[in-house]
This record gives structure tokens, C-alpha cells and sequence, in this order.
């Protein structure tokens, strides 16, 4: 079923991924195309406050030109960036808070059509609001809100969280609560 | 919060995406670059025979470099065509199974951050084999798996399921199972 690499080309870079097209040779000896990001890797963090309160940030997002509701989450800075580290800063930076209990629940792929990303997946339980964190970067513009078990349950029922990464911590998370 | 487009420019095309590289001007009028794909959106189905087995698709994913396994899904073929339809299709491509009970779950956005492309879920329930379905794409070499809910719950339980769109449609069906 694996299909060789014939030739690999990169066709555009910036700041956060590579795109290539590469031509390849599949199981039935045909040729064809691939054409795909290569990207460093993400983290992905449920925040759990020390009083139970999940934390959700909110930001404007240009690709599909709207405001989300969003676990944080962001890009390793380089490759071989630990994602645990990862997950600690955008925990700090997007929400001020801080936690020694990160949890570690899965690698998924959001879109292995057309790239390589992973997002590493943590939920931080006990988390505490720190008085000077991390500043975020300069191009983020983010705002955080507090929600008990019960408001994000209406937040599920009612198709009010659309993200993908999002949407995958708070099933878990409740899936574990009803077992 | 909106960040209003200073220039767009399109930087790379190829059959299933444009890239597009644009200048915006954000809350606090500073200018920053987002680059991002343009996607016609997809849908992706969880097919449930009528004698409740749960029906997975295994294929190599070049971007990933190895083979995983799928709920079956795919792109619109065009951006006009109707979700349901190309759930529809994708489900007979994919498996050789239809159903006339094919029910919308949510609108989902795999990768804010760098892509508009969205999914739409649907679960298919009492699905049936045909004997002649159509074709699928002639680069798409697919094998179809048959589940139980409890190998289900065993896949998730060992992080054997990767692929967002998939681990959202099953943890879906386990919650709704539970309520």
C-alpha cells in the first residue's frame, strides 16, 4: 500500500510550513501527485482551573474570517521543540495560567489529506492564574472565558464549537467524566 | 477583533487548493501576513451497517507517510455541491454501502489556522452493501474494516484512531450512546 517518492519538489515556503509536490509511484505501479504541507507540529490544551472551570480563548481567525472558540494551542517553535513545553507556554500565554499537571492524551492528525501537521493533545488540570505570564505574540489579539462542565455541554448541544482540536479535548473530557 | 484584508495574492494552485498570501490589517492597525489554503470543504461519514457494525476505511496517507485508519470522507467536487451529496458518494466510493438515513452532526474546521477548509460530519445509519457502487478515484487504494462498538471502544482506549474527523465522529456516536 506505501507509495514511493519519485521526485520531491518544494514549491513555497514562510514563517510556519513548507508546501511540496511530489511526484510518487502507487501499490498498482501508477504514477502520481502529491501535493502537501510540511508543518512543525502543535500542541493542544484543555485548561481545568483549580475550582473546575474549563478555559476557552476566543480569537478572530483569517482563514475562515470569523471569531472561534478555541482551546489554546499553538506551533512548536522549531521541530525538535518538546511538545510539553509547547503546551506549557501557549497554556501561559493565551490564558495566564499555569499548571504542573499536563496530561498527555494523544497525537492526532487534523487534515492528512494535504499535510503532515500533528497536534499533540494535553488537558491541564488544576490550573492557576499567574501575576505576570508570558506575553503572547504580537499578531494575537485573544480573549479568555470561563465555563463550568454544564455551560460547555450547551456549548456541544447547540454546534457552538466548530474547531476540530477544540471539539476533540471537550468529547474526551466528557467521555471520561461519564465512565 | 476583525482583521481586514490590505492585498491578497495567489501564490500557488493545484486540483484540490489555492494558496493565497495576504496582507491584513489587525485591531490594533498593525499590518502582519496570513497565508492560507482555500479549500472546497469536504464531508466525512460514519457508516453504521444495519446489523450495527461500525464500517472504517484504511489508506496510506502520503503526507503522514503511513497507512491510518478513516472514517470515509472526501472533498466536494465543486464548491457548489451539496455536502450531503458528496457524503453520499464518498460513503458508496468508499465502502460499496448506501443508506437513505444519512444524518448532519456538525460543520467542523480542521485547521483555522492556515486553511478555510471545512468538514462536514453526517453519521449513516442502517447502511446497506450494494452489489455494483461506483468506482472511486483511480489513485485511492482503500481497504474497509468492520467494528463493533466494543472494538471501537478499544481502538480509542489504545490511541489506535489518529485522524481528527474520525476520532470527532466516534467520540460523538460513543456520547450520544451514553446520554
Amino acid at each position: 500500500m506505501k507509495e514511493k517518492t519519485k521526485s520531491s519538489k518544494k514549491v513555497y515556503e514562510c514563517s510556519f510550513m513548507e508546501l511540496y509536490e511530489d511526484q510518487v509511484i502507487l501499490s498498482n505501479k501508477k504514477i502520481s501527485e502529491r501535493v502537501y504541507v510540511k508543518h512543525p507540529g502543535a500542541a493542544a490544551i484543555l485548561p481545568i482551573t483549580t475550582d473546575h472551570k474549563i478555559i476557552l480563548v476566543k480569537q478572530y481567525r483569517y482563514p475562515i474570517g470569523m471569531e472561534n472558540l478555541e482551546v489554546p494551542a499553538g506551533k512548536k517553535d522549531d521541530l525538535n521543540e518538546d511538545s510539553l513545553l509547547c503546551a506549557k507556554r501557549e497554556l501561559e500565554e493565551e490564558t495566564g495560567h499555569i499548571t504542573s499537571e499536563m496530561i498527555f492524551i494523544n497525537r492526532i492528525y487534523p487534515c492528512v489529506g494535504y499535510s503532515n501537521e500533528y497536534i499533540d493533545l494535553f488537558i491541564a488540570k488544576n490550573c492557576v492564574k499567574i501575576d505576570h505570564p508570558k506575553a503572547m505574540d504580537e499578531d494575537e489579539n485573544i480573549e479568555t472565558f470561563f465555563y463550568t462542565i454544564d455551560e460547555v455541554k450547551m456549548l456541544l448541544k447547540t454546534n457552538q464549537i466548530n474547531d476540530g482540536k477544540t471539539l476533540l479535548l471537550l468529547q474526551h473530557y466528557l467521555l471520561d467524566e461519564l465512565k
